[in-house]
Parts: C-alpha cells; sequence; structure tokens
C-alpha cells in the first residue's frame, strides 16, 4: 500500500511518544492523549493510525505495546534491509560508524570508494571494496539499497551503476538531484539543504525588531 | 526575507549542479539549461532564483560564477554559524566527525553530555562538556545553533535547557517531536522518518507484478 508521505513522516513522531508513555508506565492510550503531548490534531493521528493495522477500543484506546509493535513493523524498523554505502568520505564515514541506522531496519553490510588508501579497509567492521567491484559484490550479497555520499562530480554516474548493479532504492544525501528509471525509488536527504532553511529563518528572526 | 522552504530546498540542487557546469568549463548558464538538467521546470528555477539578488540576461543568461557566489551567500553557506551539540552517542558523535559540514556554514564548536567516560574528551578538535555547563560555555561562545541528537527520553529537557541558554535554532535529528516557543526556530531531520518513507515506497514496488 501506497501509504501518503506525510503520514510515514509523521509515524515515527507516534512511535517515539510511545515509547517515552511506555517508560512512564501507560499500557494504554488514546490518540487525543497523544495528540497533547505531540499537539498534532487527534483526528489526522487516528487517521494516520488507520493505516497501520490495528484499532482502539472505545474509552480504552491503543493498547501502548501491540501499537509499539504495529507501527516498528509497519515503519520496517524490525526487518533488516541491506544497503550498500558509496562514498567513504567525511559524511559516509560517519554514517558507517552509525549504529543507530540497524535499530531503524538499515545495515550497511559494505562500502565502496576507490581511494587505494581505502579499498581493503573497513570501518567498523564494514568492508570497503573498489567500486568497480560493485557487480561481483551484489551477487554475493544481493543489497535492495544504496546509501550515496559520494561528491556532486560523480553522484549521477554512481547512481547509474547501482541501478546497472540492481540496486532497487537510492538513499541520496548529496545535494545533487539524480535521475533514475521510473521503478527506482529515490529517498533524498541533503543535510545541507535543511541547513540553508535553517539558517535563512534564523536570519529571517534575527531581523525581528 | 522569509523564503517559501520548498524554495530554500530546491535552491542547493541549483548550486550544485552550477558547479559541475563550472569544473566543465561553463561560463554562463540559462534556467532552461539547468532545467534540462535536473528536470525541473525552467520557469520555475527563474522563480526560484528571483529570490536571490542576482538576474540573468536575455540570451546570455546567468554567469555562472556570480550565481555560485550568491546562491552560497544567500544560503548561508559562506558565513559560519556556530553552534553547539548535545548527546555524543552514535549520530551525535558521527556528525562531530562530519567535515563537511563546515563547508555548507555549520561549526560546531562544543558538544555536550553527562557520560563520565565522555566528559572532558574530544572528537576532531571539539570538546565536550558536561550537560550542566551549558551556561557557562553559552557565555564564552554565543552559540545560536544547537544540533539534537540526545535519546528521546530527554529531548524535550534538553530542549528546554537549550532554549534557556539562548540557543535560537534547534536542529532536531532525534524522532521525537519537540516543543519550543513560537521564536525559536526548528529544523527536524529525522533520518529514521527518511528510512521509513524509503522501506514503504520500496516494499510497494517489491509487490508490483
Amino acid at each position: 500500500m501506497n501509504v501518503p508521505e506525510p503520514t510515514l513522516r509523521r509515524l515515527p513522531w507516534y512511535l517515539s511518544n510511545l515509547k517515552l508513555l511506555k517508560q512512564r508506565g501507560a499500557a494504554h492510550v488514546s490518540s487525543t492523549q497523544i495528540s497533547k503531548d505531540i499537539n498534532i490534531d487527534a483526528s489526522q493521528i487516528a487517521k494516520d493510525l488507520s493505516f497501520v493495522n490495528i484499532s482502539g477500543r472505545t474509552r480504552v484506546g491503543y493498547e501502548v505495546d501491540t501499537l509499539i509493535a504495529a507501527l516498528e513493523d509497519f515503519l520496517g524498523f524490525t526487518a533488516l534491509h541491506k544497503a550498500f554505502l558509496f562514498g567513504v568520505g567525511s559524511l559516509g564515514g560517519a554514517l558507517l560508524r552509525d549504529s543507530g541506522l540497524k535499530h531503524f531496519g538499515l545495515e550497511i553490510v559494505a562500502a565502496f570508494d576507490v581511494k587505494p588508501s581505502l579499498v581493503g579497509t573497513s570501518i567498523e567492521g564494514i568492508p570497503i571494496f573498489h567500486t568497480d567491484e560493485l557487480a561481483q559484490r551484489m551477487s554475493q550479497y544481493h543489497v535492495p539499497i544504496g546509501v550515496l555520499t559520494v561528491p556532486i562530480e560523480i553522484a549521477q554516474e554512481i547512481t547509474d551503476k547501482m541501478v546497472e548493479g540492481g540496486i532497487k532504492a537510492v538513499w541520496n544525501f548529496t545535494p545533487f538531484r539524480i535521475r533514475v528509471p521510473q521503478d527506482i525509488v529515490v529517498q533524498n536527504t541533503s543535510l545541507y539543504a535543511h541547513l540553508a532553511v535553517m539558517f535563512n529563518r534564523l536570519s529571517t528572526i534575527d531581523r525581528k525588531p
């Protein structure tokens, strides 16, 4: 089911709120309660949760444990999705060291670069191969996801290689707008675009009297 | 000027495209050319660029060098914005090691945590202080931005401390929906929400015949 992106972006908010409520000892929760905590309309929350296959009971609400498990499963955080990372620069290396991704369902099993000083080494146990070895490693690992952290000059070229190699989804951290065939998923996460938005908002409040 | 967020998110795409064109030796570029490269309507590009204080000339187009400089300046990438980072866990540590942020205008000058094994140490030359020292360090550094990479249980508490300490903008990497006073800027960058969207899209194409 193709769930609307705004819903998919809000569901992790509910999940983290539920985890917090659980820690505080709550066994049941209503969408009204979640609404108060995170400042989103209760009707919106109920609508979003209707995509997840679980229903609340009148007056009692949702069971916290059940809803947490259902959300984690629905969001894909309980299955491990294998990924290759391309470009072991500053950000790429940082992502290889971020073990948190694994808790949310992403397991980077190998990385690729062309730098002789990197190829053949590993970071946090994740081996770094030469980009030319992609086809060979693909047949070994069968990986659906590619994390793109290369310089912009080669972002498109590496994307093309990924797709040719069988990658089905590209998590694009570069500020470059990559092009892919229609059946390939692209998720753009440009930290720099987010920085630009933040800087602009900051300069706007700075100028207020 | 409060520039629309979609515009602010697209401008870095144009910037990276321009840098690429420059590398390839282009001196002038039209919005039509950029449009072909990155698959966005030329009229949309011209409209977005109208926020930046620069104009193209009929037939000749924009000067590549001038437009790059104007965009970098407009997006806030040329000024260094100082930031504190809160929570030196897996992701926090990774961000401290990502020197790329500096090239886009963000300089993390200090980090805060409560772990005795971390406090007093440093990562890439960035000192790690105890969270209790925030007020003291704030008067020393005068920092407008706080990067939030703490566990969700303390996300709101640390946010409140930041705001109390004088932070004007919070870059929130947690999946928690934090609350702030109206004049505080929040930029949410939840990698996990992006993962959820990608996983869902991936499972949808997997199920296609």
